[in-house]
């Protein structure tokens, strides 16, 4: 498998890269709980509402399936949330890393934000395993779909696996209207969380979110 | 596994069952375009919604997501939908297969309906099994949940793979917030199909929604 470029889910290559990866102990709750984003600018709080209940989280109310819960890209604007971000301002340009950090450290989890620039490719694709290996943590990848080789500009999803042998993690896209998952080289990722947002004007990243027992995942 | 009871996706035996599966060319796909039903009755309409985006019907226009498309459990109901089966009827009561096939018609696909009290067991798991291996066709099961020692009644869910060493089917089961997808014994699956549906008064059992270029499953 010579080729750098993204292999995508539901092809045999993708299927074979599944089957042999190593690292895919988050991958069978967030399959549970991936969303396509109900905006083309919601990328952000689609991959927010999918780790929130892969991990567990107790969701507000909703009103359509009481008793039962889960976060939506509705209910995910609790008041609290409100008063950091709104709805509309989401629709309109969508969130920096850190905006979207903020809205999810509303909730009862740990959030880290990892600037793709503080870091090496070695030390980010580690992160990233690690992390991946946590049954109580999840990653949400902020980066440019151009290095992808793929149309737009910056985009959130989250992380589900990854493949030792071949270097490739898998990136559950939730624009699913658009593309499948794909499975993505390390150095190829890294280079893609170091485009620059725009609005932020800092690079891209990913941010980790772990259940509260867990301790930080970068040192203090 | 002498155990019969459903096996749960995210657990270490269900992992383990998936990377042993040999028949799950629908996975892909329909874990792309997997949705949790938006009330508590609209199994079926979430149902056919992962199946027809996961066929690549062309959808109709979803404003917020406006140039791309995708099936909605909105969007379905359209002109023609609605002159067979209005969103309030199926919020109040679901629909029954009879009823889900005939929304599901409406598109550009072929749809069989099969009731599980008109064949007996190996003659239903051929079907699903012959199903499951054909690229443009899909499977949604109709079932009485209590058969397989869950909570509720009849429910739909698609189907997306099979494992022949176990005879286990993978169930998606659309009320994402309440259970995972599960491993189901054909057996077990063959009996909580021929439940009685108490608004049609017949058995349970499953649909086959093919590409028009796709002979049909029964013979005529």
């Amino acid at each position: 498998m010579a080729d750098i470029n993204p292999v995508y889910f539901d092809t045999e290559e993708g299927a074979s890269l599944f089957n042999s990866a190593d690292v895919k102990g988050h991958f069978w709750t967030i399959c549970r709980f991936f969303i396509s984003e109900k905006y083309l600018t919601y990328c952000g709080i689609a991959s927010g509402v999918t780790i929130l209940n892969s991990l567990g989280l107790e969701a507000p109310d909703e009103p359509q399936i009481y008793p039962y819960k889960m976060f939506t890209q509705d209910n995910l604007f609790t008041d609290e949330v409100l008063h950091r971000r709104r709805p509309l301002d989401v629709e309109k340009g969508g969130n920096t890393l850190e905006q979207l950090a903020n809205i999810l450290s509303v909730f009862d989890i740990q959030v880290d934000v990892c600037f793709a620039d503080s870091m090496d490719v070695g030390a980010c694709r580690n992160l990233l395993i690690e992390t991946l290996k946590a049954p109580n943590r999840r990653v949400i990848i902020d980066f440019g779909r151009r290095t992808l080789g793929q149309k737009g500009n910056g985009h959130f999803s989250p992380l589900a696996a990854y493949h030792s042998g071949e270097d490739r993690f898998l990136l559950m896209d939730v624009a699913r209207y658009k593309l499948p998952p794909c499975w993505v080289k390390g150095e190829m990722l890294y280079n893609a969380m170091t485009d620059i947002d725009s609005t932020s004007g800092r690079s891209r990243g990913f941010l980790v979110a772990s259940n509260r027992e867990v301790s930080p995942i970068l040192p203090a």
